[in-house]
């Protein structure tokens, strides 16, 4: 493909995409092309991607034996959009999810496909959750994220996303999530008293909607104590335990779902981001099936019935997930970067590593810091984002199956970012 | 690919698809490949698809031109998921769609991509235009639909959708449609009458949001009178006019926007369904730059960089929309459409024909009919589907490239479905 | 007494009121006492009571036998403030209102005592329809009023009031009301055929919400036809018929309750302004017993046992209610009022005489014209206000017992003050 | 006055009055006549009264000097009912209020008057916070009351009153009052915390509303330096303070406003109950004046010129507040209920003494004991009601001019109760 000439590039960009645009204002190259976790721009220069699709892509860009299920689908003229009818492709990958991720699990829970957004799906999980109850209001937690529709923005808690919503955001109770206010306040405690309080002044919730480990929010991670407390609290209220497992999903803390080891079996999962395993929008609810009180086409969307995602699922869940060995390699891999991050961390005053998994980050407690770094590691060829409610802590989302060689490296160009800064600062 | 076991494929979906499913009740047969106007079972039987994906497949299914276009795409490592990072993907498709759409309309609208689903669009737009404004209320329409998501659910009409929210969904004045009140009473002129009373009790509203055909209404077509009136009052009251697109667009009214010969340039513009040509999720707002008021990020999602997407959509403007052929075959088709339609109608009393363009339909009075036609055609080889607020709309949503003689033949099933059903009916 | 300095009196208010304040605004003066339909300042200065407490007097000022009443009652220390325990004076009340309205008219209706605001027992009559029914819009109309306080003030229409308040106005769907349109459109025919299509838009509404008379929004009159077609929609759908009969209660329109002489039985009747006949703070919701669903105390209120207003209210149901002398005379000086309006009205284009009974006004089309004929009376000597979208109504809202004298006094008044605004216009 | 037949006294009640009534459920005697801290039944029978109407009879019942002050009134054909038009009774109200409490007070607060009930004085003050802030949300918190109006509704607490509104309540940030989490956790600098986080999730608050000692929720007392932390929290992020003072006013808690010690000064302080002392409604909004951006009406209601009550109010004033005595009285009274309720208190497990001033409680922890208290006071004459959020607070709210006699007398009642119940339960 040749070269468009790079001027005339950032001119349909500067013309004609909206200010809503993000990422490309601080990485202002045009990438062509991406293999696991390196991504090449134009000039053929390569990066690392510790960015990942913002958690889209934990098997990496392009996997081989995705790809290889893909083309032969697409050049076999397969079903590409089908609503919700049946196809081949569905039927597949509903089998192989089963066999390989509900029943070693015992989980019999049923699949929604929704519109294929995270939000979609939280919207749908929210809305069949105020649907089996009758209630209206749904617990969600400080900094939490969960999409920007009307009805998953309720429940984000950033004002940045929240506040361009002229329209009142109803129908939420902001709770503090696990470690809020610090490590001897017990959050879960303080929610349980104020719901079982006849004058607490929070109506009955239809739901509890949480993010495990909070990607955007800062990498907040709740404790399993704490979740099972909220579990606890949903079940007594009456309500139904939602988790955004859209981030934290497929094997991003370690295990397929982010609560497995947690003894909490959620009423509704979310799942999204790197379902389709090639970066491809899918997104489904998990339903327990007490709960799967929907009508036909109740909450429908054109888009549902993606067969190309479908069969790039199946071919992930099958390289993935019929052993443990990504499992196993997340632990080692996560040592690694923790190790790393905690090093780096010892450094600056007032920072923390936060995370679980590969899910990890380092609170660099000032904004301007961990937007340097990630400059800095643009210029450096690494790719990374930071989260939190000042964007300040630095993000480690590499694809699950970077190469430790590969997570050395980057970590490598983080640390002399950080060394760099701390220099120039001292200058 | 072998057969699976039949009963088996029944099995999965019964035992996990959720009983939010729908299409594949009334159509029980299991999709494997498809190419133009043609789908196949795995039995190898052959459906004409008047179906159409809901109105995402307008240039048929798998057309060769873009799928040549995909998988040298895939095959060569393209990105397929970027956030909103510069691809050379996405700066291609915004030069085809500026040179190809925008510019010989002499539209400087700016081109948003949202999360890549139609409700997730029409959310953003909704954002948008309170943002701008700073009111609340949007005018929606008697037998609009809009999505599903609680922002677009609260303007979508159907209360099927509606009554599974038990949140409440606020911030919509509902307005009669044209014609709602049949031909003698101007919907627009009571609309105007009761924005301009100070005691009219409708709040200045931030938005007009409307279809120019209401596809799942029943092909309820506005007038060019009618929106021109509509657009006027925008005007005057302050609020922007949001025309959602999603399935009128693409050619399906005959123009790219189902606007374009009313006189009438909306503010915002939603398109989805059709616009990567291929079934692919993709969702864009055209936003008139004096409204692009969005800070970076305010409206994000991860899916809205669908490399692959923007390959076939880029193919597709490419394909279709570099000459007038396409246009002057729906004038061609749509004629034959018609007039079939219109025999059959007169036959039925009370039955009339609806819509514009290749977006027609026949009211048959009778929702089990409807539903009949269904059935029978489902059965004699043709997939198709009704709408309108008791389904009483059999509605011929056929790929703008079927050709005349895949028309006639369809149309002749549903003449037999019709004739069958007055056969027993009167027996 | 002494006097005040008056321009001390104007100081105090000027300096401590809050800009709130409106009557006071265009009429100057202080006023000191009140007998009948006549009221005086603190010159001495006596003014014809057209105004009547905005229909809160509708036996005048101060009437001999609701006074001596009241003087025997606040002497012998009786029971001011009760909350809802029994007194002698409630206990009389309820025996009086059964005896001389509710029985002979056949009402089971139980009695309600809200907080003693019209707004109040308006915010309690809707609540009670959404508990009922369990559902949450009310349909209200085009120029109502209902008070306002937020329940009530999202079911009233005018601007003036609605745009105070930052928070959202939900659940209030706004229909056109009697003759919005013209008198060519049915309006009510229009909101059933809305409510009966599925895809209307409507959710099912717990209750409809109306004036027979609207006494704020021009003194617009429902007709018989029009109040049994929405009597029966609202059965038809399920909801509650309320009538806010504030204003058109006790005599106004020439019966007890304004829908008497429609065969309309509403669900929920809320009184207010004249009931306790001496201008004191009373209201009450009279609700079908099989809507009395209420919990103890589920709507309280410090001030919904006044003593006070009881036993004026007991004493005018004895004066006024136990024949029908009052009736009588509201017929007889309703043609008066009608008959002189009329011809005032002949002599400006396009205006209307409106309302029934003793709820009379007349439409001087051009706000200007009718502020001009409030400050006029005002000079000389007659308190008269405008109502209507624009303030374009001039209300003639004497009390029930002004003396046929004092009738044509203060229409002679109007009379030249319309004379006198068209010789300074023709200048 | 003869007796009615107690037995048809009991019918009309049950026939007629709604069953939202709730006092004269446990106390079912009719109450004649009352003086002082005195109320009589129609045998004859007498009960000291530490009702006291809710708070409303700060003054006792029938104070003579108001009495007379009132049929002065009356018999003078005063003006009862007059909008807000200036009477003389407004312009001395206004002008006694000016120079006994604002001067004094150094308070520039202008004066609302209002529908006379504390519910609509809440709507109006809230209205008012968000129409000067353009913001929807307040801050409400645990265990408060503000009236039973769908806006007020939404600021209180209690499930009692807010499951009947099967609309929703929104635009209320719940908070934890202080203290509410024991007294180890400070919620003010958590509420601090969470509004200073971008993704704390609570959108930016028009207003704190807040009792500064909770009357109904149990007599919960803030701290002055909680207080200080909301009052400087308000004014950080931009939100009005209200302090809803209509049970804690004129002197309940010693002062005439209950902040007066505290060092802050609320924005916006709402009276009602006691401010006519007499009983009558009145109720008012003290605005600071650089907030009283009102339109002429924009908020306004019948009853808002009520003139006897404002006859009434400005004689308490003279009676009660040109001097420090009453504010003496009630230091030494509330030693002595204090004193008495502390000793009671210590025989029972669990319980505490909670409130300040003449606004004093005993926590009996169990709720059926505070019912059992409740009832035999009822029988041994002195009327008594509980609150909290399990009615579990026995409150003790007699009249301000209650003589110490009268004090230990139905403090020994109190006490009687609480050992008779001590000694059933040991039986």
């Amino acid at each position: 493909m040749p070269l468009s000439n790079p001027s005339h590039t950032t001119s349909v960009i500067d013309r004609r995409e909206s200010s809503a645009r993000s990422y490309c204002r601080w990485f202002p190259h045009t990438l062509t092309r991406a293999t696991g976790s390196l991504v090449y721009d134009e000039t053929g220069r390569e990066y690392l991607d510790f960015l990942a699709g913002a958690g889209a892509l934990n098997y990496g860009h392009n996997h081989p034996a995705l790809r290889e299920s893909l083309l032969e689908y697409v050049a076999g003229d397969g079903i590409v959009q089908s609503l919700d009818l049946t196809t081949a492709a569905k039927r597949e990958f509903l089998e192989e999810f089963e066999d390989t991720i509900l029943r070693p699990r015992s989980m019999k829970h049923r699949v929604q496909f929704t519109g294929p957004t995270g939000a979609n799906a939280v919207e749908s999980a929210l809305k069949l959750a105020r649907k089996v109850t009758g209630r209206t209001n749904v617990v969600a937690f400080t900094r939490g994220f969960h999409g920007c529709s009307l009805g998953a923005l309720a429940a984000t808690s950033a004002s940045h996303f929240r506040s361009s919503s002229a329209a009142s955001l109803h129908g939420v109770i902001r709770a503090p999530f696990d470690g809020y206010f610090g490590p001897d306040v017990d959050t879960a405690d303080m929610l349980t008293a104020q719901l079982r309080d006849p004058s607490g002044g929070l109506d009955a919730p239809a739901a509890f909607l949480l993010e495990t480990v909070q990607g955007e929010g800062g990498l907040n991670t709740a404790s399993k104590s704490w979740l099972r407390k909220i579990a606890a609290l949903a079940h007594e209220v009456g309500a139904l335990l939602i988790v955004d497992d859209i981030q934290a999903e497929c094997g991003r803390t370690g295990t397929f779902f982010s609560t497995e080891d947690t003894g909490v079996t959620p009423d509704l999962i979310v799942l999204s981001k790197s379902l389709s395993g090639y970066g491809l929008p899918m997104s489904i609810v998990l339903i327990s099936p007490e709960h799967d009180e929907w009508l036909p086409a109740e909450h429908n969307g054109t888009f549902r019935g993606n067969g190309m995602a479908m069969v790039t699922a199946t071919a992930a869940l099958r390289t993935f997930w019929r052993d443990d060995s990504l499992t196993n390699d997340v632990k080692r891999r996560s040592a690694v970067v923790r190790e790393r991050l905690t090093a780096m961390s010892n450094r600056i005053p007032g920072s923390v590593v936060k995370g679980r998994g590969m899910f990890l980050g380092i609170d660099v407690v000032d904004p301007d810091l961990a937007s340097q770094v990630r400059r800095f590691s643009a210029d450096h060829g690494l790719l990374i984002e930071s989260c939190g409610p000042r964007d300040e802590v630095v993000k480690v989302l590499a694809p699950l199956t970077t190469t430790e060689t590969q997570l050395r490296h980057g970590l490598d160009i983080i640390d002399q970012a950080l060394g760099q800064q701390a220099h120039s600062s001292a200058a």
